[in-house]
């Protein structure tokens, strides 16, 4: 498998590279015409790669490319799932390279969509040409790939309700998640879910003077920031009550086994610039963005915000929040709890508006299924060391809903870093990687084929 | 006097109008040329209204319009200050007609500046002309029309100090306040100070994923908000240590004559849209815009700001915050105090950069000086009713180094009102209060002459 993939490393880079030059942004509506033309890019290329069909499935929002290569009815079939959306590439002046100018420096691409998740979805469209060139494929292979991931994939779930026999499968397999480094592969076991809210205050009709009206109305940009405040106590406990209601507590054996995870504070501060960590009593960093929810300010707005100084007392003050899950949160609930935690708290002499962004159900995957054991030794193949079992931070909104529709379980095998700016301005992707990625995928295929009998 | 300005209002109106049409935003570096273009409309609408001479005074910063009508050496001498220069007019999306495209509806003039300060300054210029062409001046007349005053009046001071033969005078008039209503005249006795600063809060030296690094890494947003919010009690008494210690308390006998300037709150509330006022406990309405401090935050922005939802954990977050002064408060101590406040209560994990945008001193005036006299008489005479002395919440920040470099006492004729929309969208004057002015200063020029033989 190595020497395909090194006979064929600058196609498959100039490939990838030529996806992200696709700003397909699902946040903003201005991209509708760039997401239908990434949906065309990835359909071809599913075809190019030896799929024996693709198409594009439209949806009331972005659409969805179905992509298959059936070799035997009898193969286990694997479902692979990714995005081709990407999250916004603002703040643009903090970039070093234009976000969709994939430029190369140091061994690495840097991209919006390089890791999360064009480079990591295209591994697998690259590793299906591979195993087709080959006569290496012992399963079937299913692709869904949709386009309204960073948006909490509003109109996947119909599509998966409505499509069983389509997507049936025996094991959903997904790069979109991180390993601890290179020299530590680590194989995430769960993600956690997301509510996601945006909180308008409003006091006054009008921008007033601070002067004449200053001290005699409720400021919404200091309301807001009073109600913000108020979330977390002096442990960044959340205070909302009933946040933490559903919790699973991780077990000590469990909260053992993520100990066991290298970690070291001093590269981790310095690769952020900051002097110190900052989180929740009686966690540590792992735990904090593994097995506890969070409450994060995404952006904050209102007033004046240009140059120099303008004696203005904002009409309107607004904030993106979002919370991050853990198993057995339920993020219905905990939208609705915030939606209605924000209202409520709110002073007399302000009105306040909160809408729901988007939110996704935390998940969890056993380590004993087939599907993990033939991840697991896939990695080992190629990278000479088994992975370390971790639990992600992030989210995929879609993982709970594919389990509870097809009724199989979900691996995440990630090829990413922590590292790699996801969302951030320079997300990057490490060469590396990428051929590592594709070196991998058919030894999971081939493993999973042999486990299943 | 009624006669002449009836003869010219339409010409007035026009002149003012033109005026209005130059977007002269002192705070945006990008207004530069429409800030000397303005100086040039103000200096040669001196001339024209009969000034002796008249001249354009280079600053560090914007320029300063100065001209003069020495009528006869032995007469008392009114120095006139004003500001050409305008606040920001953003958001330019609640403006019902462009800011600098004045608009005439239901007899008021709609635009940046109409009130704040052009309509006002330029009534002396058109009050000098009348008195000119009817021979009615027993003063000399100096005007002192400055294009910095929306910044704090940075290059102002230096002109002063190194001036004082020039713009030495007996009283310095000033109409950049506003009036009760004009069934109910008033002058304001003084102005809030203010000392205006920016905080900026950084974490992360990038923004962040904020599932892989939510509850990891402090949130600049969050940690802005809680300092924020810290800055109030539950009774909205400021609770930053030393903030109140200069504040020279207001009598009981000061405070029950502002209780007699009529408030209705219905009416006040109805006005701005809101359901409740809301203000530090212990004050009425009045007061708390009066002879109370007061710190607002102006503008407040970080993370994302667009459109959807990104889920990121913000590098930076930032806020534009500025306190309101009363008597005995010095702008320097609080600006400092502010500073260092900020910067101190900052948690570790973040830093903190604060910078100053600027500031000015509170200021009273006595009501038993000739000065204040003079205005009242001229206000009584064209208004049929004697004014009430109230306190102005807003500030004018050059008003103490006025009264200590030039040694006279400033007296406030202003004919704006508080719900002119000044520094808001839409700010508007009233026509009738235009010419009002134009009618009323004559008087005030006539009785100063009297009262000072």
């Amino acid at each position: 498998m190595i020497e395909y993939v090194e006979q064929n490393k600058q196609r498959f880079l100039d490939e990838l590279l030529s996806l992200l030059r696709i700003p397909s942004i699902s946040a903003n509506s201005q991209h509708k015409k760039d997401m239908v033309a990434c949906a065309n890019a990835v359909k071809s290329s599913l075809l190019a790669a030896g799929a024996d069909k693709a198409a594009i499935i439209e949806t009331a929002g972005h659409p969805i490319v179905y992509g298959e290569k059936i070799t035997d009815p009898d193969f286990p079939t694997v479902l692979v799932y990714g995005h081709y959306d990407v999250q916004p590439a603002d703040p643009l002046e903090l970039w070093h390279s234009g976000p969709f100018e994939p430029t190369i420096k140091d061994g690495k691409i840097y991209a919006r969509g390089a890791c999360d998740d064009k480079g990591q979805f295209y591994m697998h469209v690259k590793a299906l040409e591979l195993m087709v060139q080959n006569n290496l494929l012992k399963t079937n292979i299913k692709f869904c790939i949709e386009g309204e991931e960073e948006i909490g994939s509003p109109n996947l779930a119909k599509f998966v309700e409505s499509n069983k026999e389509l997507l049936k499968c025996d094991v959903i397999l997904i790069s979109d998640t991180a390993m601890i480094s290179m020299d530590t592969p680590s194989i995430d076991t769960g993600v956690r879910g997301l509510s996601y809210i945006e909180v308008e205050v409003t006091g006054a009709n009008r921008d007033l003077h601070s002067g004449v009206y200053g001290g005699a109305v409720a400021n919404p940009a200091t309301v807001l920031a009073k109600m913000i405040a108020s979330c977390h106590d002096d442990n960044n406990h959340i205070t909302i009550p009933g946040f933490y209601d559903d919790v699973l507590e991780a077990t000590n054996e469990e909260r053992n086994l993520l100990g066991m995870a290298p970690f070291d504070e001093a590269t981790y501060t310095a690769d952020l610039g900051i002097d110190a960590l900052h989180g929740e009593k009686g966690y540590t960093t792992n735990e904090r963005t593994g097995i506890r929810p969070t409450l994060e300010v995404n952006g904050i707005w209102g007033g004046y915000t240009g140059e120099g100084s303008k004696t203005v007392l904002p009409s309107k003050a607004s904030a993106k929040i979002s919370a991050r899950l853990v198993p057995n949160q339920s993020s219905t609930k905990i939208t609705a709890l915030l939606l209605d935690h924000f209202k409520k708290i709110a002073p007399a002499g302000v009105s306040v508006k909160v809408t729901e962004h988007h939110g996704g159900e935390p998940y969890l995957t056993p380590i004993n299924s087939n599907a993990y054991q033939a991840a697991a030794k896939a990695i080992e193949k190629s990278f000479g060391k088994m992975p370390v079992p971790v639990r992600g931070g992030g989210s995929i909104p879609i993982c709970s809903l594919f389990e509870k529709e097809l009724g199989v379980k979900i691996v995440f095998m990630g090829f990413g870093l922590d590292s790699d700016n996801l969302h951030s301005p320079n997300e990057k992707y490490d060469i590396f990687n990428y051929y590592k990625g594709i070196e991998t995928i058919p030894y999971f295929h081939k493993y999973f084929a042999e486990l299943s009998k």
